[in-house]
């Protein structure tokens, strides 16, 4: 799945940099440029599209995506940091098909062998499905219209809460607009264009080498390192929980470097997903939210802290926008919509350029070909992959009907759903959503990087100043984000899984139906999964809390700050937000002036601002996997490279799936024997009187 | 070093079984028997026997003392297990000298290259100053004459605080009888006896290929994995005291089974050196420990706990000797004196046997030799050993008239250090003594194994019987042990170390000195680490300490068992010592009459009775350290055979090493400033409510 989450698009863009090509090429023996891996599967015939979409894969596919959901909304509801799952999708969906099949073949039941196309069927199924639990708002603007969330801000009378139902039938209506709306455009994009969609390649890749004998010995060891770490990580969760009673105690409340350090958030607090997911993260990521880290909680907040009394009244509670955490919101919101400006004019810039040079060069080329015979062009490869792909054709009336039809219902429901969001702000977007979820599906092609949430907070905004405070305009502009969001966010989705299926050969019928049934699944899935954490855990989105919904609070801050204005800020607050915005703009342009070589060193503020208010203690542990996975390649480059991330998998899925049992026993009232309490000494001198003198 | 404790006899039993001869013929390369070691060695010279005492390897000798000293100290005041530390000190003597060496070749100072001699003057320096650490009582007999220790069984009216000044008299007047008894015996026991001395074989085995090319390299390799693990250990228990600011706080009382499983003494402890011991010992001591926890703890005393009240008084406190500390004590006392007394008679015998074999073919070569010339069937390593062995005297003069002169003095001076121990029963040891050590030095030549502690407690109870319940007769039964149990373990140390310096072509005469040296640094340095660990751990002895010095409670209650018998133990808690008693013979029965595939998987009464006393906690840590050993051993078995022991050896002596430090921390009185403590549930929510109220 591809990468997503406030800083979505910074993540996206260094896994860029990590070059996945070359990691393939190496698995199929790095012959380089003259490789045909066609002719490789030349012997192998290619299903129909209908034989691709077989129920195996769906069966694998549905319970894959509620691992993948359960993980992805750990992630969102923590630091919303979500790295890329592609590579355990990959594996865990082949391995299991693999193994049926390999059952089925002994009992002799075994009708169809396994094929690509069908482990591309079940990839992009499992990436739609679960890329609801991020594109749904979970861990951002639909978490942030509740009224657990609105206490924490300014404007409380405007929430709606969370309920199973609602969110349901919102994604229903708001899910399958993308699809249709970039659908009819896959021609062009995949062919025309020659865009690279950088994950979308690497996945084919991917899938292309389980399939060949040597790349699926490798994807076996590989398996057994995910499952390994898999197991390490699941029990690794179930032993920490027996020490978390209450809050406060437990491993993730490790001191490690002093009761000081930890007051300012500086502690290690043993979570395997986060060293997993320092492990799959570029180095730069990892160093990125450990400077910010320091930066805020190590140096800023203890000075301003000093200032209480002059810069805020010393009498507000601690999470009162008013005081220090006003500086913590406003000026991570001021850093991270900094960078998202000028990353959105930037693609914009580079799609528009990208797309003249494009009409430009089509034009030349339909000169030439009318002048020769252009199919001497193509390789053997490029052929039979464009044969495949324009065989199974999906009709344009289906395209531009379904999205009409979609509309139309989505129009009339969705002021129910949510009353401040009139039908009109909602007519509104769907004219010009075609057109932004074209924009992102192709700057997605050239830059591998989706700018979904950047549109959600242009949504935000607009939607927002437009209803204004009187007719709840934050939960309007909410909302409003979360419908543009979706509909971005699923069209640059299908279109990387349409270059999937271009490579692998698998039919774009299939592709779009696989995609179809995955939103499906996660439109249920999804909210299923969020209900369980929100029953279970009763501290979801409070900053005590293990799951403190960071991105819940920043958007509905953003909306709060577009709809209300800034009046309510605490002194300073402003001028540091407009210098923090100016700052991140100018690093990011400093990022792309300088060579690359230097360039590479600069920290990018969107990772930067996350620990800016969660703290820095997950950043601890993202360094560690990075500072290990370091360590690994320098020892064995390699080995590091084929398994680094396996192991970082399999360490995100294990904890992440532990959530699973663990908040089924919250739901149960279970609670945990033991406290691991950390207590200062002289704290701890009195306890020991008060439980010698009470027992 | 060699193994000492009360389980001494056990560890080095076993130790045998690993063949370390066959580790070190390896070493050479494995040509076997046709290989002379002597012929490789041929044209280096052996120098003077002056020449082989120089400054630095004293210099060195007298640091590693120190660290030896300490890491014996704290294994004999936490469980009493001290595993074989040659490795170590071979290792680390190897080392220091020879980057000593090097350091003054390069800058050009270098008057005398490193030879094996000295190598072996330093091993035996180091193991004489630390068998101090051992033979000096200090977790056992010494210690458990105080009054802390006397106030925990009934005789408490009898004791002797330790203090520094009688402990360094004492140590001195009784040391070094032992040496000169033994001496004029050395070429009967080496060279004509040709007793084996397992370890002293294996010893010079390592020492002689430390100085080969390919040994060199290996040890260079050892020393860096040694001293990697000597960090991880310290720095890991460097990090665990910020944890432990009181009583009941940090690692050392984490309750990784559950709190109902801590309760009963079940829990990991994080001890980096009981890991490193349990890599060390045989795998069938750690089970066998762990098997004698889970029969003691697991079992027996929760039952016994059940009858409260009938067997013995409820109104009881818990470490009183008429309740369940009495079943816990003398139950381990009887499977102690069971298995001790078990394998007295049993070396015994075989010492006598041996002995009447060896005069009987004495007699038949000297008629042989009398017809043929001997010479013949000396090979080239052998003949070359004798002639230097033979070359440096000691004259019997010196030895005789020094054991009479410090018996002289040793007769005037103990009565008036110990009041209770008359200069009669000294006498009277001192004229059994040379006998007890010729046949301990004899029987520890023959099976690897010194019977000192044995020989120790029959002192206890010979002369505490003879000196009553009216004149003091438990300090004078422990005095007594104490100046048995020097002289025996000297004597047996002596003889190994004649045999590694026969082995490495080193001069008795330097043999000889540097015991003497090592026995005199070890009289001073043993009671100072003790006295720091006195001053500085206000809780030591006590059962609710890091320390609780479980043999010196158990030494004690032997010596009051001897004299005022058993009248005051609970009911059925005699009935109970002799089935334990028996049974403990009983198994060493089995396990000497059974086929020794068989044999091999009985576990050791001596190894089980350690954690009846004092818990199975440290079980727990070197079952860990076994199996990590045995995982390696399967994954790559010439690696852990080549590694194991220096990673072993790493662990132990940098947790060892850190407990200078933390000693002295607590002496300048810096507590750690946080308590990791845990807390039952119902326990944490009133701890929670207290600590929300008061601050």
């Amino acid at each position: 799945m591809e990468e997503k989450g406030v800083e979505d698009d910074v993540v996206k863009r260094l896994d860029c940099e990590r070059d996945p090509n070359q990691k393939n090429r190496q698995r199929f023996g790095g012959v380089g440029g003259v490789l045909s891996i066609e002719q490789f599967f030349e012997d192998q015939e290619v299903p129909s599209w209908r034989k691709q979409l077989t129920f195996r894969a769906f069966f694998v596919s549905f319970w894959l995506s509620i691992l993948f959901s359960v993980i992805v909304m750990k992630l969102n509801l923590t630091t919303g940091i979500i790295p890329s799952l592609n590579v355990s999708a990959g594996l865990l969906g082949f391995f299991f098909v693999k193994s049926w099949t390999k059952f089925l073949e002994r009992s002799g039941f075994l009708r169809q062998p396994f094929t690509r196309q069908e482990n591309t069927v079940i990839q992009t199924c499992v990436v739609a499905s679960s890329g609801i639990a991020f594109s749904g708002g979970f861990g951002s603007y639909l978490f942030g219209m509740s009224e657990r969330i609105a206490h924490k801000s300014s404007g409380s009378k405007d929430f709606k809460d969370p309920s199973l139902g609602w969110m349901i039938g919102f994604l229903f209506v708001v899910s399958f607009l993308g699809l249709f709306s970039v659908v009819p455009l896959r021609k062009i994009m995949v062919i025309d264009f020659k865009l690279t969609y950088p994950s979308g390649t690497a996945t084919a890749h991917l899938i292309n080498s389980f399939h060949t004998p040597r790349g699926a010995a490798l994807a076996k060891k590989q398996v057994k390192m995910l499952g390994r770490f898999f197991s390490v990580s699941f029990l690794w969760g179930f032993f920490q929980w027996f020490f978390m009673t209450a809050d406060g105690c437990g491993f993730a409340h490790f001191p490690t470097f002093g009761l000081k350090a930890y007051a300012n958030k500086f502690y290690f607090d043993f979570s395997t997903t986060y060293i997993g997911v320092g492990m799959i993260c570029p180095h730069i990521i990892n160093v990125s939210v450990l400077v910010g880290g320091i930066i805020s909680w190590g140096i800023m907040w203890p000075l301003i802290e000093e200032k209480k009394g002059q810069w805020y009244s010393e009498k507000l509670s601690s999470d009162d926008l008013s005081g220090l955490e006003g500086y913590k919101v406003f000026i991570a919101i001021a850093i991270i919509l900094g960078d998202g400006l000028y990353n959105f004019f930037k693609v914009l810039t580079r799609t528009l350029s990208g797309l003249l040079h494009q009409l430009r060069h089509k034009r030349d080329t339909e000169e030439l070909s009318s002048e020769n015979s252009s199919r001497s062009e193509l390789s053997y490869d490029d052929e039979r992959r464009k044969q495949l792909f324009l065989k199974d054709q999906i009709p344009i009336w289906l395209a531009i009907g379904g999205y009409v039809v979609i509309a139309v219902v989505s129009i009339n429901t969705l002021p129910h759903i949510f009353t401040q969001l009139k039908w009109y702000y909602i007519l509104v977007i769907y004219i010009f959503a075609p057109v932004l979820a074209f924009c992102n599906a192709y700057g997605c092609g050239l830059t591998d990087w989706s700018l979904a949430s950047t549109y959600g907070k242009l949504a935000i905004f607009t939607i927002g100043a437009w209803a204004g405070p009187l007719h709840g305009g934050v939960v309007a502009g909410l909302s409003a984000c979360g419908v543009l969001m979706n509909i971005v966010s699923t069209a640059s989705d299908l279109m990387q899984d349409f270059k999937t299926g271009f490579l692998t050969l698998a039919s774009p019928r299939s592709m779009f139906v696989s995609q179809v049934v995955g939103t499906t699944m996660g439109c249920i899935i999804s909210p299923c999964v969020f209900w369980l954490f929100y029953k279970a855990f009763d501290d979801l989105g409070l900053p005590t809390g293990e799951y403190t919904a960071p991105n819940a609070v920043l958007f509905r801050n953003m909306a709060v700050l577009g709809v209300e204005g800034v009046s309510s800020l605490p002194k300073n607050c402003m001028t540091l937000c407009y210098v923090f915005f100016a700052t991140s703009i100018l690093i990011n342009l400093i990022k792309d002036l300088i060579p690359k070589k230097w360039a590479r060193f600069i920290p990018l503020p969107m990772a930067m601002a996350i620990p800016f208010y969660i703290g820095p203690y997950f950043t601890i542990d993202m360094s560690l996997g990075s500072l290990i996975l370091f360590v690994w390649q320098k020892l064995n480059k390699t080995k590091a490279d084929a398994f680094g991330p396996a192991v970082a998998s399999g360490l995100i899925c294990g904890d992440g799936i532990w959530t699973l049992p663990s908040s089924i026993l919250a739901l149960a009232g279970v609670k945990a024997p033991i406290c691991m309490k950390f207590l200062s000494s002289s704290n701890n001198a009195k306890v020991d009187k008060f439980l010698s003198s009470s027992i």
